[in-house]
């Protein structure tokens, strides 16, 4: 675990480009500029070019598109794969809905991805196996998760993660599983695809260890989530997102490292 | 009122499909997601059948939508139709803006609308009657809010709230009246598009009672409104609709009946 | 400085049209009204003409948008032109992005604007001078603020508005800086893109002196921000967004003066 590179992130300030969920885009640049990037978004090709030349990474939701906003996030994963920039996709919802399962499936042979964040139900569409997702939530299934996250991994020659109650962080072979959190994650909309974009931040600081990069994202994020939370008298899903902002701003290496629990 | 629609939403879970207003579209997922729901928003109509099949109602923001847009609103009401879905229609701003006005009524000629949730001016316009609305507020009148909300039930023989600070629930013929609520709700926008949604998922629930599902609604919203007011120091908008986002999740049916005023 | 348009715009409750950022723009709705506006937005060019009119001043925000929204934009600035309605552009990273500046400057060309509001790196993109902008973010140059805001605005005949941690105010011959404020404003999306449509409330109420209008609203802005600020025990990002939303409400003409810091 790279706690340093939290450190780094905030001194470099890198520049995330995100194709973002238009349902949870505010949030996303909020959370990003709180941690200590600059967020930049934009739904316009003519501009990819230049936006991925002047970033530090790419984060590409498939939260929430059109079919012409498809061709933008093609070029722009094409690009960043030209440009050498960490590539992140978040495939939102491809377990429970079989279009957005073949969207993402030829986006993945236009460009070669860097890490994958998904739930278990995502991650399992990616996998090709048994899970029974529900809309955008992770539902249910038997199949044990580390060996789901592997495969997609293994398929995709990328860094995956499967969030959820446990992260699961794979290269498809090393694991690592993060443990930290708090259910109050599942009552904000928009707290993978925050995710997904910070694991972009420390990917840009990584010097290409995109293993260690979504680890420590994984780890920041769900200690700050359960630091806010430990803190609440009751399940207070609209306080958790306005003070999972403070953390993100606030939350030192000290104090993740005195609530870590990985393994 | 049946008010166990609230456990009941809560024990259901019912994924609610979207086609919503940009504007306010993180609000109303996190409105959903906090009171027991799982929203699912969309802006693509490859993928609309699939989404409206696994939903269990439909609702519909002519808030602010392309021509592009509209043919994907267009059909995706007409699959709610087809596959039996709750389907709710908030027509934004159609008492002020012709064109507004236009587009709702050819789209109500395409499908048959289970709830309209309107403001007075949005509804007066549905029903034909003279009313000096505001951009996206109320504005002023001088009809009898209750014969025009009738007279919109009657005219699309479908449900019909007319909200405002005192809420109007009819079916044309039957008349409830929700007298909760907090001037707050007119002080943060998207108040309307959230109960719009939250109107879907009760309606998801209901067994084919829209009456029911409607003031049940509203009920339960204006209630949780009313509450979060109560305990607030000064009109504070801003922690209004975080703490409403919080109220929704907590909130009981034990609470609402302590404090609901209807007839 | 004319404070008195704080209690006119909350008197007159302007209809204010938004060409928003989609990023922002529910933040953007909530301070308009919070302040005691009325926010509309609109992505479709059908309804533009009436939108206009109905509205007493225009905000357009070149801070994400689509080739097709373009064309959606240079028509509503035409359209204010035509009204006479107020006319405020926000031209969001052009320092940073060659193709925004050029958009920009072919909407420069279209219509007469009355105030542009920008950071540093942004206006000087106008004035065509040197800076180095990063994304969305203002950068570093070595030139005098004051002279790239007044060069702008003789280019551009207009206000200028060169807004940081001083907020430079000029119409090219006349300079007030505003030096309230707080850090928390870079640390939250939106912060600028909020100000720029509460430029255009004040300038609905101004009867024409965009000049003091545009000073006006850094002010009352700038202020509450540092009222907010000074209440918080720690650098907040999440819950300055939260209390900057209620202070907008709360704000009054005496609490501005007893803070205000310009000359």
């Amino acid at each position: 675990m790279q706690l340093s590179l939290l450190n780094q992130l905030r001194d470099q300030n890198p520049v995330i480009l995100n194709i973002s969920n238009f349902v949870t885009v505010q949030d996303v640049a909020n959370g990003l500029n709180s941690l200590g990037a600059s967020p930049i978004m934009s739904e316009e090709i003519a501009e990819a070019d230049a936006l991925v030349q002047m970033s530090g990474a790419v984060a590409l939701n498939l939260g929430a598109f059109t079919k012409q906003q498809l061709a933008h996030i093609q070029k722009t994963g094409e690009l960043a794969n030209k440009y050498h920039k960490p590539l992140i996709v978040d495939p939102v919802a491809i377990g429970a809905v079989a279009y957005r399962r073949e969207v993402a499936e030829q986006l993945f042979q236009q460009f070669q991805v860097d890490i994958i964040r998904g739930n278990a139900g995502e991650i399992a569409a990616l996998a090709g196996m048994d899970w029974q997702a529900k809309g955008i939530d992770a539902g249910e299934g038997d199949g044990d998760k580390v060996t789901i996250a592997q495969a997609a991994a293994n398929q995709h020659h990328c860094v995956v993660i499967l969030s959820g109650p446990t992260d699961i962080i794979t290269d498809g072979t090393r694991v690592v599983q993060v443990k930290n959190g708090t259910p109050l994650f599942q009552l904000h909309v928009g707290s993978g695809d925050m995710l997904s974009s910070i694991v972009a931040a420390f990917a840009a600081v990584s010097g290409g260890d995109y293993f260690a990069a979504a680890q420590t994202a994984c780890l920041v994020f769900a200690s700050a989530g359960e630091l806010v939370a430990s803190e609440l008298p009751a399940e207070l899903p609209g306080t958790f997102a306005m003070k999972l902002i403070d953390e993100l701003h606030l939350v030192t290496v000290a104090e993740v490292e005195r609530v870590a629990r990985f393994a």
